[in-house]
């Protein structure tokens, strides 16, 4: 406390890439252009999304720094960066995303409320960092744990932002205890992204990687960490990141009815040719995107349509530098080429005749399919939608 | 070996309920009508739908029964059905369903290969034994190992039936060492069903239950477990229960070009009123099913119509006793009332106008949802058929 410090106002916001589409200037909300984004499987930290809920946190003193550990757990705990940076690094290939990604579509069939989000709020990053696993051993946690002895269940994240949300009080999130110390769900304090120390946007000096997870638990510039017996109770938790059946609206809603979202659902993007591109009458164009599910469930396929669903090829994805296609050999859970925690990136090769409408969906490794409409799906708070993209 | 015995021939089968509806009968597989089905939240032994191969395998001798462990564990082993009884007991509810169910649906799309499955392929029910995780801690590997020293990096579970797609041997399949080591997976080696020893058609005198994946993974008579560097080669893992693509059919099929399936997707079912059945215009009628998914994940919610899929009503959802209605509080995925390896039945009254269309759709944990046509599923194998159920 003290050293790492949530403003007030937007002063001190670091610099972004000029190429970011803004979608709300304070807090800072930008993502890259869709071709942009699929231009490389591990998003640069510059083009990678920016997602806030109030002024960008600034670390006066790194030496003073401490992560905080209390609650429910057998010992409490107060960690350097120093401490935390000597327990094993781990290095996690992980795609992070806004629950609210392709909200604008969602929006554009029935108003919902939040930032409006095209299709690139999101992004594929190496995390570095030590296990949560490692540092809850700390606490004298073990791995695997479901319960402490003094019932503690939840570990709750929490940052030092002032959120209007929170009536300026910091961003919070939690996730099961049992999530947080098993070492193969990978859960990261990461320190950093892509090679380099995390910057200021994403989390510096310390932010927690949920992988497979919505990102809204994947908590920014955390300052303590909670044992509790039950669930966050802030807003993020409990008022927002919901998913409601399409009848709830904003006059009948009882928001504890609903459980907050963590695995997020399979899905897929059509990042090229950008929507609207000219194209000459039968030439062949590269259409590409990108595909991936929750929870560490792979991606068995991407199927596209040029002809708005009729028919449907199948597309060759690539992942960690493999490629496979239609008919290549199954890459098995747990092949080390199967990075389970990311996207995959897939391309097809098509003739298109104007006017081509180009439909793309994906099957994950538990069959679960995407949705074909936007209705089948819609919800108030406008998350998840994952339906065939058009 | 040699006390367990698979016969050729169907002269010794068990006694069968005679309600059960037969599909085939050499080998026997039979399933419950959907309204027996539903009649309760643990399916009895006798009602449980019966999927086998071969002819049921004999315990001639139950004293010298010995479980071999082979293959690259630290250490080989040969356990007594008493050695495995004196571990810890666990008690799992858990659905088992047959990747088939509800193909007979799908084969009235377009013709798929396959026992016709109706709606019933599936029961819940108790589970008890041992954990594999605590048996192949006994061949020295410890849990969730994700290798062994000598690369085992699969667990294949070998019985002693006659099954003629292995041209007379035995029917195997693998899952991977880190679930069957995984504590928390509870893959079981169970020896008692719904409080009863196992009967010869679910498995006498030992069966895995692997739960949250398809029942082809659950093998019934174990006479071994054999750990491996890769996947069982076997006809049930490498040449069935796959899913391809709709385009993809019996003269240009690729084998390994698939996955072998595991978790299986969300799903649901109308049980009652049975089809065709005559409402009078106007009346309440109570209309009750059943909705499920793989890998643990919970059914969030079940929609329902009654107008053909126009407009929904959510469902009422029982599981393990507990009640939860479109406003109650949500039940958490660590909460104890949670089952989560186990169906959810559910029900909503509603007035029927003739000739109604009933549907049904779930939603799971995170946040998948079933595809609207069986079109868009569609499979040569006539697996996994999760579409809105009418
Ligand atoms: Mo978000
Ligand atoms: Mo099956």
């Amino acid at each position: 406390m003290g050293v790492l410090i949530g403003p007030k106002g937007y002063e001190n916001e670091p610099p972004r890439h000029p190429e970011l589409k803004i979608n709300a200037k304070e807090p800072f909300n930008a993502e890259p252009s869709p071709p942009a984004l699929v231009e490389s499987y591990i998003t640069p930290v510059e083009m990678f999304y920016k997602r806030n809920h109030g002024p960008i946190p600034i670390l006066t003193d790194p030496d003073s720094y401490r992560l905080e550990i209390t609650g429910l757990a057998p010992m409490t705990q107060s960690l350097s960066l120093d401490e935390i940076r000597s327990l094993t690094k781990h290095n996690i290939v992980a795609t992070l995303q806004c629950a609210g990604n392709r909200r604008t579509a969602m929006s554009e069939k029935r108003k919902v409320k939040g930032v409006g989000w095209g299709m690139a709020a999101l992004g594929n990053a190496v995390w570095g960092g030590a296990r949560l696993s490692d540092v809850l051993a700390l606490a004298g946690i073990p791995s695997c744990t479901i319960s402490t002895a003094s019932g503690g269940k939840h570990v709750e994240f929490i940052s030092v932002d002032q959120c209007p949300e929170e009536k300026g009080g910091p961003y919070r999130a939690s996730i099961p205890l049992v999530q947080a110390t098993n070492p193969q769900a990978d859960v990261l304090l990461a320190y950093e992204m892509n090679g380099q120390e995390l910057n200021r946007d994403h989390g510096y000096p310390l932010r927690v990687i949920v992988p497979g997870v919505i990102g809204a638990r994947s908590v920014k510039w955390i300052s303590s960490i909670d044992i509790s017996a039950i669930e966050c109770q802030g807003f993020f938790q409990q008022r927002d990141y919901k998913m409601f059946p399409p009848w709830v609206d904003w006059d009948n809603i009882v928001w504890p009815s609903r459980r907050p979202l963590m695995d997020f659902p399979v899905q897929s993007a059509i990042c090229t040719p950008s929507e609207g591109s000219v194209v000459k009458d039968g030439s062949m164009v590269k259409i590409s995107g990108y595909a991936l599910s929750g929870g560490g469930r792979g991606i068995e396929r991407v199927d596209v349509s040029v002809d708005g669903g009729q028919s449907w090829t199948e597309a060759t994805r690539v992942q960690n530098g493999v490629s496979t296609s239609s008919n290549s050999l199954y890459i098995s859970d747990i092949d080390e080429n199967r990075e389970k925690w990311a996207w995959v990136l897939w391309e097809l090769n098509a003739k298109l005749t104007p006017p081509a409408t180009i439909v793309a969906k994906a099957v994950d490794s538990s069959a679960n399919v995407q949705p074909r409409t936007v209705e089948e799906v819609w919800n108030l708070r406008g998350v998840l939608n994952n339906s065939w993209h058009e």
